[in-house]
């Protein structure tokens, strides 16, 4: 591994390692003691090459498998990756980085792959198009109907990558982009795109990828969004000096690149009015304040800059701050024992910071807790000649006579350092959180539903995401500063206005939303679901359109089950004996059922009425096949409608098609969702369903099966 | 309603009606006959007076209401508007267009009212809070959950229209703003917004709508973006120049304005390799080809431009389309009997047409199909001296030597035009339609399914909308050009990336979507619905949760009933006769619940298992409450799941929570959702589902019952 870190740091373009020559390059250095690790260049690389190598060849290998397929590849390289962290830890304390900063970045990394890989095979189908929403009948006959389908963006999709997180960040993305079937063209930062090499070369190694799907770019390249167009995809994180530019470019503009943005910004804490000092909600508060001043060094996007609470307690809460970063933060190399926080990233970026605050000082702010002057820091022995060249910073808490001074709500300085203002009023507390003009998160803070909801929804559009915190969930929660896999990472305004992760949510990011118009047979043809209206090869009752010879679907694996495949049954008739006795058996005794009197009374039933569980129960006795065979289980029901009322007299009988099957990629069976539909004699609609069951690929259970 | 049309057309700012000078303003022909209709002046208007009102009392008073009361409105204003659509038609002639014209875009305008006021109601909650997906457990003891919501926008839409749709073009983008809870402020083109005006002061006049949810802006207005930022979104629909314009203003790159654009693009039809000349295909496809051409006299921004069929059929389809022009089409002052297609919006309009085809001429484009010659027309006898004032175009069809002719997929007449080019293969056929970089809507008329597979599948990314067509749809297709309300409008790359209508779509890119973490409390606090975990108000049995003196849930009325409201049954057991009883009366005989060598080699079953059926059977009866209340019906039932096997001997038990209560506007009851979940004696969890029921807002029908 440790080769790749000598000299230039290598790109991966068109299925082949380059290594440009050091001249000219950057010389990136060690965050905690200055020392020359590795060099990057840029600039010389042949950016169109790798546009071309994704849009063909990664392309071709990604559409040549299904959504499943894909998902079930991020497992095994999540597994894959997850024996080799080591590794990956050994680099990463170059960065700055302590252990726990690592599994954050690393650890966290691997989790959103198992997520992705867990959720795009429970969520999706096991094909390449999505379908979204239902689908509406456009003519009254029904021959003519309207759906959505996602379909993968037909180029690529180029990532450019922030230093903080130089795994998670290129992992989170490349997720959903590889799911969705869109070749990734990585660019990490300088600072610590070396990092992301060793993890690329990991995964190029591990031969678990198809070709072309993943292709990275170390170094600059400015150039980036000239080779790209309308099919494209372009994935920024970084300043939103850099994404203006970007998004400015004509290519965006006229060329119509999908372009998204995530830049940091001024999230907010907002501890609530109740949440006075000594309450639970006020610990949990300054425990969240610490933890996002010095997890990364303060060098998250979505760490906290302005912590908004109540007037009377901005001393109270500086000095809780205070206290615990005087208890527990131990600044150093985080490869010694007992360092709690790291180094910046580099010398260049704690200059920035330490200006950022320099200015908001100028500007009216004044140090509450900690100061400017050069740390005492906890470095190795044999380092300890190097430990100037570090970039280190103390944490740093300003306070401010006028809580809406504008700096603080706009001069973000990324490094360990927040700002603690005071309200009045909860209406002023949304007013405050408002001015950082668009935000990744917020944190609202408070044991009261009424006081959480106002300030909930109060700043809910302003933010991409808001964490709610309380005595419940002080000792639960994943943190204010921490997106999950599971819900979306961006936010309006200032934070950039993407939207990433959000599970599937990203995934149909790299896809075309599109609207799809035709005949039910044209649309079952085109998504593999069946739709109402289309053809059916129905077995059973010929008086309700099955055609003789068709075989029982139940009696067919999914080597031989089609769409469309399906039963006809015959009508059954009900009696009120029945009704009642079911009543009787089942407990339920509801007055429509056993009472006429009280039944006719009610605005929907003719007078006593079938239980809707008495239809369903007979619909399974009418449709179902007896003997053991390839359908192994019934395990749910969706969309349960009862439409018309079955009286006694009435009969019913069901017609069950074959709708969505979905095999299984690790398993021996798949789901077969059944489109189940329950007539009167009047051929009036009774009931409409989905039967869920798990039918197997080859019939092998009870192939040979004697009782 | 004519005396708004004399002199200037007024703009309604503030709540105010104004009429600028008509000094310096652009005079508004007649387009049949060049007379002059009115004066549009701009420039004057205060619009930071209409955003600061739209953000103020607009948004104000839209949040009183809730999304079903908004969506109520709706109705409201179509059928307002309905009574009064002849107003609208007899203005709509001026603009050139037909009665069949007319109709497309005022009864289609009214139409997507209703049909958003449907759709509002019946798939939106009654709040002002939409959750969407699932509640994500973030947490391994559940105190600790994510999920996502969307929340108006807190700014303004500002809606920029084109001149071919001036009351559909207003309509189809405030339905999905109003409902959402945004204000708008529609500007309308020039040659035709004297139509938007009338259609705004009836809308105004109709007292219908809160204050402040529509402002109208008559005339140029280029500072219109100046005055917004992040909180605020801007529709345009227009020429991709002005787009491009719009989408560089630093509002939009910097500032965060939600920009969403709908530009023309060059749509193809495709015919299929099967549709050759003889097909029911080929007759449809040359039936919709001369539709998309005359209907607007082709000033659709869906209009077929590029027809892709089989180099083979290229003259075939070149002769036929030609020969329905001629049979078919009577050029004309729509207000004359027999006319067919009218003018052009403008003669400027017609000019930029003729233009256009010279250039496509020049470059190697010839005329198939018609001449640039001045047209007949028919006109009224006291208009025949002003016919030469009209803006008559015939219809002309080229032809291409080269299908790749790069001006044939990038030029866009913008009138009655089109191309005809020939393809080899598929293959080829989904290249020249992708060299559009990007469109509205594309056809696909084949009826091979195959065939369709592959052109939709191969296009799908490149387009917003594809509609199929065969001999099954080609009576009941609402056609190529025509967006429906339900289906989004809209198209990548050099179609605008936008994406309008879609129903529920287009309500929610003008809100904002946020994921929420906290406890089952706090979301539950939140967004009105229970979360798993949240706090329940139980009765039934103590042993199981209940607190005494809690009443069953189903005796509460909707004005009584509190979500986390519900009942907790005690165990019943099960034996293998009540099974295999259940089993002979339902004839679910199934082999799992009744045969237990058979069941014990399935997979999932440690021998026979109760139905699934029986399960929730039972499970009614054990929550049901008999007696006449306010719970009228048991309408449904969602996502039922069965997570573990229930075998003789074992013991059930439900627990049912009030979930989500929805009060109808319109009715005396509303819909109650109720979260069940079955345990077994060992407290795991036996199945999952929502229970449906419709609940009286007061307890009525049987309040004083007695049997």
């Amino acid at each position: 591994m440790s080769t790749s870190q000598i000299g230039v740091v290598p790109s991966f373009i068109a299925g082949q390692w380059q290594t440009p020559e050091a001249a000219g390059g950057t010389e990136v250095l060690d965050a905690n003691t200055g020392e020359l690790i590795t060099i990057v260049t840029g600039g010389k690389l042949d950016i169109a090459a790798a546009v071309a190598y994704g849009r063909g060849v990664g392309q071709r290998e990604l559409s040549s498998l299904s959504l499943h397929e894909r998902a079930l590849k991020l497992k095994e390289l999540a597994m894959y990756l997850n024996e080799r962290r080591k590794d990956l830890y050994e680099v990463s304390y170059k960065t700055g980085a302590t252990k726990i900063d690592s599994m954050v970045d690393i650890d966290g990394g691997i989790g959103v792959l198992f997520t992705f890989s867990s959720k795009g095979r429970r969520e999706l189908p096991n094909s390449n198009v999505i379908i979204d929403g239902t689908a509406e009948p456009l003519s009254k006959d029904g021959s003519f109907l309207g759906s959505h389908i996602y379909t993968a963006i037909s180029g690529v999709v180029v990532q450019v990558n922030a230093f903080n997180f130089p795994v998670w960040g290129m992992l989170e993305k490349f997720a959903p982009a590889f799911i969705a079937g869109v070749p990734t063209i990585v660019k990490p930062a300088t600072p610590t795109g070396y990092l992301t090499e060793v993890a690329v070369r990991m995964i190029i190694e591990s031969g678990i990828l198809p070709e072309g799907s993943l292709q990275l770019i170390s170094g600059s390249a400015r150039d980036l969004m000239d080779h790209l167009d309308y099919r494209d995809m372009f994935s920024f994180t970084g300043s939103a000096a850099t994404a203006s530019r970007l998004k400015s470019h004509p290519n965006v503009i006229d060329g119509g690149v999908r372009f998204s943005a995530e830049t940091d910004s001024l999230n907010a804490a907002i501890l609530g009015p109740d949440a006075v000092e000594g309450t639970a909600e006020f610990d949990a508060f300054v425990k969240v304040v610490v933890t996002e001043m010095t997890s990364k060094a303060g060098q998250k996007c979505t760490a906290i800059r302005r912590n908004i609470v109540p007037a009377a307690q901005v001393d109270a809460v500086i000095a809780a701050v205070g206290k615990r970063i005087e208890e527990r933060v131990v600044l150093g190399d985080p490869r010694v024992e007992g360092v709690t926080m790291g180094a910046l990233a580099s010398v260049e970026q704690m200059h920035d910071v330490r200006a950022a605050v320099q200015d908001m000082i100028d500007a009216g702010g004044e140090l509450g807790f900690g100061n400017l002057d050069a740390p005492v820091v906890r470095v190795a022995p044999e380092r300890d000649a190097l430990a100037a060249g570090g970039a280190f910073m103390s944490p740093l808490v300003l306070r401010w006579a006028d809580s809406r001074n504008p700096i603080l709500h706009s001069r973000e300085a990324f490094g360990p350092v927040c700002s603690v203002v005071g309200y009045d009023s909860v209406d002023e507390a949304i007013e405050l959180a408002a001015m950082g003009a668009g935000s990744l998160v917020a944190t609202v803070c408070t044991n009261d539903p009424a006081a959480m909801r106002t300030l909930t929804l109060g700043i809910a559009a302003h933010h991409g995401r808001v964490h709610i915190l309380n005595r419940e969930t002080a000792g639960s929660t994943t943190g204010h500063g921490s997106p999950v896999p599971h819900l979306v990472h961006g936010g309006p305004g200032r934070a950039g206005g993407g939207e990433e992760l959000g599970g599937i949510r990203s995934v149909k990011h790299h896809m075309q939303r599109t609207a799809v118009q035709g005949s039910p047979n044209m649309l079952t043809a085109l998504t593999g679901v069946w739709h109402t209206g289309a053809a059916q090869q129905l077995a059973g009752s010929e008086k309700f359109g099955a055609q003789p010879g068709n075989v029982h679907p139940f009696r067919k694996s999914l080597a031989e089950l089609k769409i469309g495949d399906g039963l006809a049954s015959d009508l059954r008739q009900v009696n009120q004996q029945e009704i009642t006795a079911f009543a009787n058996e089942t407990g339920d005794t509801f007055y429509a059922h056993v009472n006429p009197k009280a039944a006719e009374a009610n605005p929907f039933f003719p007078g006593t009425v079938a239980h809707g569980y008495l239809l369903v129960s007979w619909a399974a006795g009418l449709f179902v096949e007896p003997a053991p065979g390839p359908v192994l289980a019934n395990y749910g029901l969706e969309n349960l409608r009862f439409i018309t009322p079955v009286a006694a007299g009435d009969s019913v009988r069901v017609t069950l098609t074959a709708k969505k099957i979905t095999p299984r990629v690790t398993d021996a069976y798949g789901e077969v969702a059944w489109d189940a539909i329950l007539h009167n004699q009047n051929d009036e609609i009774v009931a409409t369903y989905d039967v869920l069951t798990l039918v197997e690929k080859e019939d092998t259970t009870y192939a040979n099966w004697q009782d």
